[in-house]
């Protein structure tokens, strides 16, 4: 299984475009504003792939052009010309502008395959903007799973699939989605576990929202080979401290990477996994990689994502 | 004034992401992605300034994000590090997803005044993800303005505004609107002409979607000093020949740049503005610079607008 990081940053992206915070500023400085001790990330995004030819995206970032054309693998290549993409379906994790926003970006027409819950996938189709996928029958085929179901990718690779199961990971609906009081938003947030059977197995975590890691969740990320987890704060009051208001870490669906009930804490145990932080907020210190933070967690053995690093598992 | 074209091609970009044709191949080829023969152009994007401290954006493309940070005058700079931007407000021509969508990249509740027509303005207000922009009170301020009406943007420079005009220049209600079978969807796409009054007059048209150039807006044309101008199509048949159907330029709401009737030969006596063609189409062939459209359209006295133009007029 290939796993390329088109995108690393939460939402906004780092810089983002209203804050020259000193995170911000250094991303935005150095030679051809490549940044210096930090680097600039865009809004995460990955993509999967088991034969480099058709590929998965798991999200579509609001940063999504950009990534595709970063990234050879993913540009059409058609010997006749005509329309064509490797990029054949998407699994969202949630409704987030972060999350869904992309789909648009994936206009023109080209036919793909879309994986969500099915709140998520309402949210869409109830939004007149994305019947801009809608524009010629089957352009766009809706896989719905549970919030702990289980479902295929990538079916049409020659190579056959690759089997993912959700996990409900908390979070909420969206801001911009009316709440409707008769229903719960449990279950509004997922993260996802992709297995690839073959004669070794082989299992990759994705996990960019998760507000708590329990002894289940613990236990099932002590089995994967790859753990790409929620790197969005350093600690719990981090936006409250920086904004003078607002939610905690947790409140938004986010644990912390720091402190004693923190995600670099309550993995410390975790033997196989290559662990890698992903989706971390311009506020993060620890994308500074001259600072403290950043030494803590790379000492603790985890890596911290960037755009355009890439993990065969 | 001071003029920057952040973004120059039609919708979905050049390249774009599910098209190899020879301009998007070309588009892609080249150290570092630069093209060879073609330049890479995202999404049509323009920004003003009278002072360079405060910029109005004209229309908020989905690449709208790195079109800011390719932008250091863009950039965030506040001195106390709290958020912080140059753009202050945004002009929309229609409510075409290529001229709409970034307004979601400017979120992050961010004050923003912003400029319509009011079936722009409701087709936003009645989209429910627009409203991350009205996360906190008077975040989004909104002026609107009729199809042929008058306003001022950047009122809050020291140096005075801009004056602007709108003319109804064709072209309908996009794709993901419902069509409202009461009402017409004429004047739904303006083109803006700016105005700087000053020691002398300053005049820039601005006209991404034109169906025709009529006398009347010809004799317009006449008087401004740099003219932004539709060059999506080169001919009107384009899309059809190349897709085996679908609508024309003229359809589209696109004067076609060649022909008899095009906008090469309807603007040949114009002498007093500077000519640019700005938001190509990937299909047209003029963004090939080692070919005759390109050699025909610069022999005529334009410019092809390219990503990080600059003018000061």
């Amino acid at each position: 299984v290939k796993i390329k990081v088109l995108g690393s940053a939460a939402g906004g992206g780092l810089p983002q475009w209203n804050c020259s915070c000193a995170n911000c500023a250094a991303a935005r400085s150095g030679p051809n504003g490549r940044g210096v001790g930090v680097r600039p990330r865009t809004q995460t995004q990955v993509a999967v792939s088991i034969d480099d030819r058709i590929w998965t995206l798991l999200n579509c970032s609001p940063d999504l052009r950009a990534q595709i054309e970063a990234t050879p693998e993913l540009h059409s290549q058609s010997p006749n010309a005509s329309r064509h993409s490797p990029i054949t379906g998407a699994v969202l994790t949630s409704a987030d502008i972060d999350c869904v926003l992309g789909l648009l970006h994936l206009r023109e027409q080209q036919p793909l395959e879309i994986y969500s819950i099915s709140r998520v996938r309402e949210i869409i189709r109830d939004n007149s903007l994305f019947r801009m996928l809608e524009q010629k029958p089957e352009q766009s085929k809706w896989t719905v799973f549970e919030a702990d179901g289980r479902f295929e990718i990538a079916l049409n690779s020659a190579n056959g699939g690759i089997a993912c199961r959700a996990l409900a990971t908390g979070g909420d609906l969206p801001y911009y989605v009316e709440r409707q009081s008769t229903s719960s938003n449990d279950g509004a947030v997922v993260g996802l576990i992709l297995e690839r059977k073959g004669t070794t197995n082989t299992k990759v975590a994705f996990l960019p929202g998760v507000r708590e890691i329990s002894d289940e969740l613990l236990s099932e990320l002590s089995q994967c080979d790859l753990l790409l987890m929620d790197g969005t704060f350093w600690s719990d009051d981090e936006l409250i401290r920086i904004q003078g208001g607002g939610r905690t870490a947790r409140e938004m669906g986010h644990i912390p990477v720091s402190g004693s009930d923190g995600s670099l804490e309550r993995t410390r145990g975790l033997q196989r996994p290559k662990r890698v932080f992903i989706h971390m907020n311009n506020t993060n210190p620890m994308v500074n990689e001259q600072g403290p933070e950043y030494r803590q967690v790379r000492d603790a053995g985890w890596e911290i994502a960037a755009d355009g690093m890439e993990f065969v598992i």
